[in-house]
């Protein structure tokens, strides 16, 4: 397994050493973002099917799904429990959706009993309250995906397997439903404070110019202007955010840092 | 096989009785305006497995990929051939996707040779110029999916099955890229033509306005107002529309046949 995790916060500065999210917590906040998702699953005759379905998580990121009886999918997992889930990215229509994040999440599905029946449905009706108008009925049943593998892909070229328990336990990242407004507002109206950072903290004291391209819990990537060309940096968070509400407080934290390391001495 | 043909254009006017896309017809066009998909294959030991590729098709609506023999995919298609691909019709953010349409092409891939190569690669080439870079590296091969059945999703409950033959023999439909600005404008700068089709073409003489809700080379979909209520009918060309630019001389037909029966007679 390739997965890398968080370094410590004193790490130096740079695009590489900079904390960053793990592949687990990168699959997990994938998965958070998303309510859609293809399903494979194997006919009477073993042939791969894939099907579209909405679904929600429990806490350990296990996949919840409500599927007619009737339907190809159902009576497939009835037959062979063995299943993927295949989460990508939302993205915009200009984006390529070869080079945006998806997961494959695969693993056993099974119907729930007990207080996991009751999580289950909870869990699917906060995502989708139209699905109460069918949860109860006879002919749909609620499954969950065990997950024991998770393939995440970054884009390109870029993919690393987690193994179940990993992705379990991860955390899906706090901020990640902000990070976009905050980016965008970073650029709008603090290209100062970004150039700051770059120069003060990113390694790039000769940095002319700087934007945010992403925002996560545990720091800020810039891409920033040089007299060497343009150059890709990655500032960090420290502490790390632990709240959906965090982001500003924190980035508020990172500029007065910087301003403080770059303010004349003596 | 649940599949329903275009009537003759002399039916009655009436939501059910006037010519409509097959539903081989539907998952044609909707393959057709579609360049992203989810593949599912079999792993080494016969898990399903759902990723997500670019594709193209060849003239008969078979699939291409391309995928790399390094990843999951590649060396599942390898070990197994058997596969299917989940497309989903493009929606905006605020649609609900289970409401959309979506199609499942079950069937078996083959790496081609002789000219099917030259067809392949070049109807990805034609959808997809970036794979330009890999389309030729060792580790990348191409794939055809031999579709034998189909299952076409239309929304929430309203599917049917389509087998490997009508699905090859099928037409995209040729105005379907057109048909979303054409609804538009009709709505805009038309609602009196579409009032008057409703009257005269689509049995609701008690309409008081009409909007189109869709537009295809077999017709028109309207919803009408009336002392009734709300009601939703259906228009036809004649002839159906088989060249990408025929909707506006169409629905200027259309408009001039309504005109001339709702003219007072003697």
């Amino acid at each position: 397994m390739a997965d890398h995790s968080p370094h410590g916060a004193t790490a130096p500065a740079g695009v590489d050493d900079v904390p960053r999210r793990t592949a687990a917590e990168e699959a997990r906040t994938l998965v958070a973002g998303a309510v859609i998702a293809t399903l494979s699953t194997l006919t009477a005759d073993g042939h791969p099917w894939g099907s579209l379905v909405s679904f929600a998580t429990l806490a350990d990121g296990s996949p919840v799904l409500c599927l007619s009886t009737l339907a190809e999918h159902g009576r497939n997992l009835q037959g062979d429990p063995r299943a993927s889930l295949l989460v990508a990215e939302a993205i915009g229509p200009a984006e390529d959706p070869l080079e945006a994040g998806r997961v494959t999440l695969s693993g056993s599905a099974h119907e729930p009993d007990g207080a996991e029946t009751a999580a289950a449905r909870e869990a699917l009706l906060a995502v989708h309250p139209t699905a109460a108008v069918y949860v109860d009925w006879d002919d749909f049943a609620l499954w969950v995906l065990r997950v024991d593998r998770v393939r995440w892909v970054g884009g390109f070229a870029r993919m690393v397997w987690v193994d179940g328990r990993a992705y379990a336990v991860a955390r899906p990242d706090p901020v990640a439903p902000y990070a976009a407004g905050a980016v965008r507002h970073l650029n709008e109206d603090h290209a100062d404070a970004l150039l700051e950072m770059a120069q003060a903290l990113g390694g790039r004291p000769d940095a002319t110019a700087a934007a945010c391209t992403s925002a996560d819990r545990y720091g800020l990537d810039l891409r920033v202007r040089t007299p060497d060309g343009p150059a890709d940096l990655r500032v960090a968070f420290t502490p790390s955010v632990d709240a959906p509400d965090g982001l500003r407080a924190a980035t508020v934290a990172l500029t007065r840092q910087a301003r403080d390391a770059l303010r004349p001495s003596g």
